[in-house]
């Protein structure tokens, strides 16, 4: 068995095949992980964040290889596939910051009290790194969601030991990638094993089951996310996975905003919802508008491009249901776009319905179209949609446009997506995620598998990490985030109060 | 079908039945919890706290009835009983405290910068409640871990709705605490609903897959636990199943230590297996000791004595595995204490067995055995118990006794018991739990099913609450929490530090 890349501006395969990873390998690599892990998750914070460091500017070094083997695996095209590049390597250097800041490990102390009721002894506790994670890479970000992307990046970062499952259509960049990665890695004394990628189906399903994985990270469709899932949970040990699965991500178009400024929503929708032909987790694929704007918002369809999809696979799926919605009876078709003559490519599309047959049809309606489709439902009054909107399926991202005029309906409005939506944007779109402390990226199921934790953003590494507390313990004994003096000079809770003390 | 208390000290009915809680019933009051939670969660902190602090100072104002009711129907003594009760009504206060204090909402801003890669635009993210939640209460702690105990009053806090499934061992104490703590919400202005308790196995199966639940706190056994964590996992939206099933608790005990102070470890030991009758899940059943203090530890627990236990069933089953391990050919009995003439009494016992028997048969030597029991394994070396430590199953705790001059191996042992524990102690016991920050109940599967979080403690809050990012939003329309001026003073994480800003 061998895994194959693809060119999806052709067809043709691209580079040679790249062998699965038998399940002996894979037991073999889980094994070296955790002897890997016993002794990266015993460094000192700053000097793994040299190591990140270090990891990330080698992979800039390489970047026109990196970049240009993913163009052939991907169609992604070279000026986003740079952009992605460089913030991947952000990605790292910004966990390098947080390892610094030393914070993140949440250290607390407790004085003891013999006089309450229970009495209180001296309590200390911070977070350990977890173990062996695996990750899932997704196909749509073949760098920063995928072999050292936001998973990898934090769960090294926490001290934890990694071992990658490919995504099926990029198996040259995630070679690649790996062979850099592995390379920096030794050259900054990094423990041998601390990192491996895997290739095929199968090792995959081997990775979640095996016993010396503590946790997993996954980004990519329903249907795989849940299999991986229930793999995880009925493990003898269950283990905590974190998938990253679907989103529609609704956007609320206000009236007096869409009368005020309709060729820039128009526009920013466009842009947004073809941006990588579509295929972003945070795609804004429902619009909930005034019919008066639908006209500006077609004709921006209109003068968009598609392209090339990732694989054969998504392409198809993406064809088939533009094709099926542009026979419903339930909506109908506003405008598509074009798209260059290649094999596997997708054009822009987009549907519109009134509110009442949307609600009548709220479920079907609702299920992502992975690709730049999107779907406009027309309302008359802002009252009618604001019980429709903690209906639809948890999602990432939910968006308003407003006007200066209209707070109040764009606060109802918010208070209604922000029971389905784990980021809430105020006149922007969906698309771009920044990488930031205050970054969320995640929500009600099936958006994740678990809306506490986010997958992007700096506390994406609290998924690798588990809290331990020393009691009555020797401070020359203690690791120094807890020791008396503090000698890391971090910001602690002492005694329920955050200070350097 | 209905719910029946029993006196364990004469194994006669206690009170009358309590009649179980019909599946439209569970609807009804999970729709009931997710109205309520809609308003609750609205609420400032502070003034969610003022109701905490309410319900605290009812229960503890109808301590007597609470006390002699559920001394009737558990025979945990008065003693204990009324401790007990006053750490729920402090837990309560504790959380009050953390509203109060209002960082626990994790708030973090980050400036715009247009400049980096990806772009930044003004982000900012607190935690919200996630909803209804389901707490399952424990039988062997009536009032700290069960109807309006650790998970219930976090999950309060946080701003969620709580629906209770009493445990079966005490529906009067279950139902005489749920009238106290209904009629103080209802005093204190909360919304009907925020908080109901519903009886019998039927009802608790129903309620861990009620749409309306979002996620469920449970204590207690291996058995009932994981079978409510699949039915969690099962769901077409899984929730977050937060369980703490069992923890052997294994204790070391260094050379010197055991040949400075064998009658006060002895003495410490004996205390902290008998307490509660051996019903603690923090219960220290697994010794590693030198031979030369088994005499002690044994004369320690031919001096204890146990009690009548918690129910029939927990009774048989602790009286069936001390009788098998008493015929058992790997382990011998070093000692048993007394216990008076009631009906379901548990006698402490006392077993051990050397450490090459014990590797041998881990898995086996391993089972938790809830009640006033506990292994001694006996080595000789300090370094041969090392390569054992990690290979014992998840638990809550481990403990070293060491003497000053050995510093060393205590070291050696905590960076192993890290492996499998979530609190370390050093020189004191595992039973009795602080609450505080600092404090962490929980560990690798089976200890808890999610390594990650505490269920005492305050991060136990953590649970409960789920991120919510707001980009670019108008600064008047954010939640006070995340507005540019603090009107509320909370430390905040502001582009990367935490202050007061």
């Amino acid at each position: 068995m061998s895994v194959q890349g693809y060119n999806p501006r052709t067809g043709e395969p691209f580079g040679d095949p790249v062998e699965a990873t038998s399940d002996s390998e894979v037991d073999r690599l889980c094994e070296a992980a955790e002897v890997a892990y016993r002794s990266w998750s015993a460094w000192s914070a700053v000097d793994r964040a040299s190591v990140l460091d270090l990891v990330a500017d080698r992979l800039d070094g390489e970047s026109e290889l990196l970049i240009s083997t993913a163009d052939s695996e991907t169609a992604l095209g070279v000026p986003r596939l740079t952009t992605e590049l460089k913030r991947t390597t952000n990605q790292l250097r910004m966990f390098a910051e947080v390892l610094r800041e030393g914070s993140y490990i949440e250290a607390m102390i407790d004085s003891p009290d013999a006089d309450i009721i229970p009495p209180r002894p001296d309590v200390r506790r911070m977070l350990r790194p977890l173990g062996v994670v695996a990750v899932y890479s997704a196909s749509n970000f073949p760098f920063a969601l995928a072999t050292v992307g936001s998973d990898t990046a934090s769960a090294l970062a926490a001290g934890c030991a990694v071992v990658v499952k490919s995504h099926s259509a990029h198996p040259n960049t995630s070679r690649e990638t790996g062979r850099i990665v592995t390379k920096a890695l030794a050259d900054g004394n990094a423990p041998e094993g601390l990192f491996s990628v895997i290739y095929g189906t199968q090792s995959g399903v081997r990775l979640v089951q095996h016993p010396r994985v503590k946790a997993a990270g996954f980004t990519g469709s329903i249907g795989g996310g849940r299999a991986l899932y229930d793999l995880a949970n009925s493990r003898p040990d269950p283990i905590p996975f974190y998938g990253e699965l679907g989103s529609i991500n609704p956007t609320v178009i206000l009236p007096n905003a869409a009368a005020d400024r309709p060729s820039e929503i128009a526009g920013g929708f466009a842009q947004s919802v073809t941006m990588g032909v579509g295929q972003f987790c945070t795609n804004p694929g429902l619009l909930f508008a005034p019919s008066s704007i639908v006209e500006a918002l077609g004709a921006a369809v209109t003068d968009s491009t598609g392209g090339a999809m990732l694989n054969e696979r998504m392409c198809d799926s993406y064809r088939s249901a533009v094709d099926t919605l542009s026979h419903s009876d339930l909506v109908s078709l506003v405008a598509t776009g074009t798209a260059p003559d290649e094999a596997w490519a997708g054009k822009p599309a987009l549907f519109q319905v009134p509110l009442e047959t949307f609600e009548a049809n709220l479920e079907k309606l609702t299920e992502e179209n992975f690709g730049p489709a999107a779907l406009v439902v027309t309302y008359e009054a802002v009252a009618d949609i604001i019980p429709v909107l903690s209906r639809l399926p948890g999602t990432l991202t939910g968006t308003v446009h407003a006007s200066d005029s209209e707070h109040a309906d764009a606060t109802a409005v918010a208070n209604e997506l922000r029971k389905i939506a784990g980021r809430l944007i105020y006149n922007g779109w969906p698309t771009g995620i920044a990488l930031a402390w205050a970054m969320q990226h995640g929500g009600p199921w099936p958006a994740t598998t678990n809306a506490i934790h986010t997958s992007i953003g700096v506390p994406g590494i609290y998924r690798w990490l588990a809290p331990v507390t020393y009691q009555t313990w020797p401070d020359a004994l203690l690791p120094p985030e807890l020791q008396d003096a503090n000698p890391l000079g971090i910001t602690r809770r002492r005694d329920g109060t955050l200070a350097k003390h």
